[in-house]
């Protein structure tokens, strides 16, 4: 198979790439470093310095023979990427191309227009090069379970069975997002369903929660291999942000009252969940929608976990609680289904104590680099 | 009231833009004369020649002792757009400042791409000027009853209860639309929805059905007052279409079967609507939607309608039927509800025959300069 991986230098893209390389796929990973360039405009730069895309695919043909090409450009330049299309003539184009930092969304009219002009052209770009010159090519896009928010009702598999006023047809669930980045795979998402409708497209949108983990078969060949750690209030995750602190002995912050509910993931059963998607394509004309996680955690859960397993290593873990900058929910229902990529063969790496400590003693190795004025929320929603 | 009227220049803009100085309004009238633009350049223009805005808003005022206020420049421009309704500080901005040709969003990467960036961006300018320079503006948007598209069930005024599994919530009514521009106006109100929430803004969006008609209070005041009118493939709605060719000899051409029903309303009826929203703005943080249709019709019905009341005026109108060029249902269930108009005091002004008599018998007076070329369908969706 020949994938294209667009943001192929990213915390995804690149353990993606390595993995699809390894699988024995010729790979062809595509980036423009928007995401180094914003982590050092915004001082969020990443634990671990991580080599760029050609040192790093260079590295990984020294250890493992199998060759990752590497095109730095940008997604958002149509001749660019339809050219590449063209050229590399993919079985599965990957696009992770977009900037993902909530936060960053909402930090002023200039950032935010930035978001939605990336994310949406980085889309339609690769809408259009795929229908000009790659029409049975399989897209799989990776979206967010942050597109439906926290209905009152169970989340289902990307698409609902209304029946109104005695009678009924099926819909795209109903999507509510809490930033302008989570809205911008909202209309992502309305995007393809567009022109999977019009022109036939085969398209995979996965709506995946929150990711965490830095050890993957390939990455843990070499420590250059790893793929970007950030827990700045950027980047980070809440999991990642947990680690730093615990390791750093500052307490951990929880955002308001921290009954927030989320669907998490393994970065191992995010490469399962790309490679399973990739190899049972959907028709063409059919739009996929699989909800990408394994299990839920709300805030509090999380944040209890990492102090546990980080007393069991004797870390001094405290929980404080902060003024949400956020505009969320902080006690709500939340039940997505995920039978989706379960069907398709997913073995779950569930958040076992045994994972979190070998996450915090990664993140341990790096104490030395952690400046913790990059944890604390300097953006707010209102 | 200061009303601020962004696509001034339009079909729907100038008429506003009159009656609310008409109606004793500060009314300022923006336009980059983007639609003249694409007329131009696909062969489009309207049937009669239209004075640009400075000219019309002279003869206006020459006319009635009423001044409108011209702002030539493009939304899309953040600095314009800003600056402009940091001066202005308006109470009602009405939002018309969109590309909307269905068609010419469907003519390839370059047209579609024009589209949704100008729509998107003229959207997102909007919201960020109104939050920025008058978060009390009330911001009145066009939106279109297209965004629904044909499901098999009724279409409620924006929003359904969702009945899930034993729990229930209140959801966007779900949008299908069937061209790009039309899909650019689900994104608008996905953003609208977004910054709705987040920020408080306060939000009419009017979901109208195709709109008819040359004659208001103003425009009947001078020809060089009236709207402009289109009747070819980019530009043209169905009954200008029917119009033109009733009058030019030329069968009406019915797209595909037939069937397709929408729901139309009359140009004085638009004014109304528009007047009667900014009457009763929405609460702070309120997104309210709006279906803005009076009654519907099936383009079968349109035809014969046009046919019947053409014959009548010893006009030989045939009817032909032509293969699709868009891909849509052509027979459909079609139920959407309409209330909230209504209940604000709207008057409808049905599509009777002497209506439609005196639309055919404006468009005689201008014959002569009828393009037959121009009518045909150009543009092909699939």
């Amino acid at each position: 198979m020949r994938a294209l991986i667009l943001g192929g230098d990213g915390y995804l893209g690149w353990p993606t790439a390595m993995a699809f390389c390894r699988a024995g796929h010729e790979v062809c990973a595509v980036d423009n470093y928007l995401r180094r360039k914003i982590a050092r405009d915004t001082h969020s730069d990443a634990l671990m310095a991580n080599p760029l895309l050609p040192e790093r695919a260079a590295l990984f043909e020294r250890l493992t023979g199998a060759k990752i090409e590497v095109a730095i450009g940008d997604c958002c330049d149509f001749a660019f990427l339809s050219g590449l299309v063209g050229k590399f003539a993919p079985d599965v184009l990957v696009h992770y191309a977009e900037q993902p930092s909530a936060p960053y969304s909402m930090m002023g009219y200039d950032k935010a227009h930035a978001t939605l002009s990336n994310n949406l052209t980085a889309t339609f770009n690769t809408i259009w090069a795929v229908m000009q010159h790659a029409p049975d090519c399989h897209i799989i896009k990776l979206g967010t379970m942050g597109e439906y928010g926290t209905p009152n009702i169970d989340i289902e598999e990307g698409w609902i069975d209304i029946e109104h006023k005695g009678r009924s047809d099926r819909f795209l669930f109903p999507r509510q997002a809490g930033s302008l980045y989570h809205t911008t795979k909202v209309l992502d998402t309305d995007l393809l369903w567009f022109y999977v409708r019009i022109h036939g497209l085969r398209v995979t949108d996965l709506m995946q929660g929150p990711v965490y983990g830095l050890s993957t078969d390939e990455a843990d060949l070499d420590l250059r291999l790893l793929p970007n750690f950030h827990y700045d209030d950027i980047f980070g995750t809440v999991v990642n942000r947990f680690l730093v602190q615990a390791v750093a002995r500052i307490p951990l912050t929880v955002y308001g009252r921290g009954g927030q509910k989320r669907g998490y993931l393994n970065l191992r059963d995010t490469l399962q969940c790309v490679a399973l998607a990739a190899a049972h394509p959907p028709a063409k004309g059919e739009l996929r929608i699989l909800n990408q996680f394994t299990e839920t955690f709300s805030v509090n859960e999380l944040a209890e976990r990492v102090q546990r397993v980080g007393r069991s290593l004797n870390l001094a873990v405290e929980i404080q609680h902060l003024d949400n900058p956020r505009k969320e929910m902080e006690e709500h229902y939340y039940n997505p289904a995920h039978h989706g990529l379960a069907e398709l063969g997913l073995k779950p790496h569930l958040m076992t104590d045994d994972v979190v400590a070998a996450m915090l003693e990664r993140v341990f190795e790096y104490r030395d680099r952690i400046v913790a004025d990059r944890i604390m929320p300097r953006v707010r929603w209102r």
